[in-house]
């Protein structure tokens, strides 16, 4: 029994197939460009494939309400021609199988709570650091449906005192996302994030903001585990000062040991790289090929 | 079929006998004093009915996880003698009946969801403002599970820049409930909340303060509906205040009609005023007891 998956990103689209255990068989990237260039392409990857389902996790705004004309539609995007875009319908109605789809986030949550850093647990957030700063949400074994998906990139920090910084966020300036994405730093510092040493201040003042989010979400929805991922989460030196400075801001607050001795353990690099969201989408997949065919495990 | 409710508070323990639409039958205040004096009280009005279950709301941290040995425990409190109480194994087996418990603010949200200003939908976020300032909040018809409940009211947030008060949190200082509960405004200004006139910058610095709460639970959980109650919260001129002020924040940056043209009904006021909680027990109790007994209504 093979599997679809899709990880629309910014920048590509990912397709995969793979096996019931989220392993990927066959791979192929694809250039995010207008939809109708990059769709034709897409759905010319899966007719290659005998697949009883597929699974998506996609960048944009979606509408995830099941009862909505527009399920499945990206509500949002700067991206050219995507706004609007009918993605669960145009995808599903080409490859004729059962299709689930949700955020990029909550499809590399999905994938490291099944195969990477959260295995064993009911649930995880996993947020990304690069671009832009989002992030995915499981709890209990579920995705989290609101009023909108999670948003979780824009909260209001306060200010490290050594950081003037303007922002760059278009909507709120210097919200998470304005003040701490990988552009943002570049644009502080007016240099290559890569270029910065290790003991630059650049990456403390990046800690306070990083740990100021996850205080937020610790008290606000309590996750099982926090998994940080993106590329600016490829400086390693950048989860004790979190840890750190998370530990100060709770100050105790909240009595569990996941955020006292096992710290280490609670906020964590992903344990798939940048295969959490294609891994998630597989088993996305294979999900809703099981209620499909009530063959829940 | 008569149901029990407990709504375990600071100040007073609230008993109930209901009936599965959750009117309230028989009522008796009890004052909350040292475990073994309040809880004999308690069991003793319990004794007087044949009820089907009961359910609790309570103060306190407690332990929710159903797996631990100390489920049912209120984890930590300032009380005296109520840390480490087993609420649920003391109250359980007294009583014989199967019995649901959750925190104070959790009961208030199932209440408002079942009878009161959030009915039609499948969750809400309640906001208590008054000595301290906690939250309760349904999701798809659950309470959500973390690693602990949520703990919403201890977020840190910007400075109004008219506000130079210290703070009043012993662990955070000038967080929200630091900065934001009855006891802070009254510090802040020293004066009786009471005798602050309604256009006094008080309330305006106030609703900045819970503005900027109220976006981060949008942006995070993004709840269908957020009713603010506690005695604060009888200051009914901070309603319009919080909802522009919300509004400003989130600059649009979630595109819902709940957060624009519909935000009168998007942060509300309880429709079951003081009753919120107690409703919302015997609720627990009825869904304890269809659970139970297999009738999933
Ligand atoms: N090795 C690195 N260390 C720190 N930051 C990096 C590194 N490589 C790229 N970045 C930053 O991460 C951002 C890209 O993030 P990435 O997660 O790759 O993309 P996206 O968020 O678009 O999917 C860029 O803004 C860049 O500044
Ligand atoms: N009418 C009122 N308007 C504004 N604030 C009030 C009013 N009555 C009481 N308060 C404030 O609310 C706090 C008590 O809140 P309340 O919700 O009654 O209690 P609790 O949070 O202890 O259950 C007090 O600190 C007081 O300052
Ligand atoms: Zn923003
Ligand atoms: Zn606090």
């Amino acid at each position: 029994m093979y599997l679809g998956g899709l990880e629309a990103g910014d920048t590509n689209f990912v397709c995969a197939v793979g096996d019931a255990d989220g392993n990927v068989l066959v791979r192929e990237r694809i250039p995010t460009a207008d939809p109708q260039t990059t769709m034709a392409q897409v759905i010319r990857f899966f007719e290659n494939f005998k697949i009883v389902s597929i699974g998506v996790g996609t960048f944009g705004s979606i509408d995830l309400n099941k009862e909505s004309a527009t399920y499945g539609s990206i509500t949002a995007s700067p991206k050219r021609g995507w706004a609007h875009y009918p993605l669960f319908k145009s995808l599903s109605e080409a490859v004729g199988v059962p299709m689930g789809i949700t955020t990029n986030g909550n499809a590399a949550a999905l994938g490291e709570l099944h195969k990477g850093a959260a295995q064993g647990l009911d649930g995880c957030l996993y947020m990304t650091v690069g671009t832009g700063i989002s992030a995915g949400l499981i709890m209990e074994n579920q995705f989290l449906h609101g009023l909108t998906h999670p948003e979780m990139g824009h909260i209001l920090l306060r200010r490290h005192p050594k950081d003037a910084f303007q922002g760059l966020c278009p909507q709120h300036r210097d919200c998470l996302e304005g003040l701490a994405s990988g552009p943002a730093i570049e644009a502080r510092w007016g240099k290559k994030l890569t270029s910065l040493d290790d003991d630059h201040l650049a990456w403390s003042i990046e800690a306070t903001y990083l740990a100021q989010a996850l205080m937020h979400y610790a008290l606000i929805i309590s996750p099982k585990r926090i998994i940080l991922g993106g590329a600016v989460m490829k400086q390693n030196q950048l989860f004790p000062l979190i840890r750190t400075q998370l530990q100060q801001l709770l100050a105790g607050s909240i009595d569990c040991a996941e955020l006292k001795d096992q710290i280490d353990s609670y906020v964590v690099p992903p344990a798939l790289g940048e295969n959490a969201g294609i891994i998630g989408a597989l088993i996305l997949g294979r999900e809703t090929y099981r209620q499909r065919s009530g063959k829940i495990a």
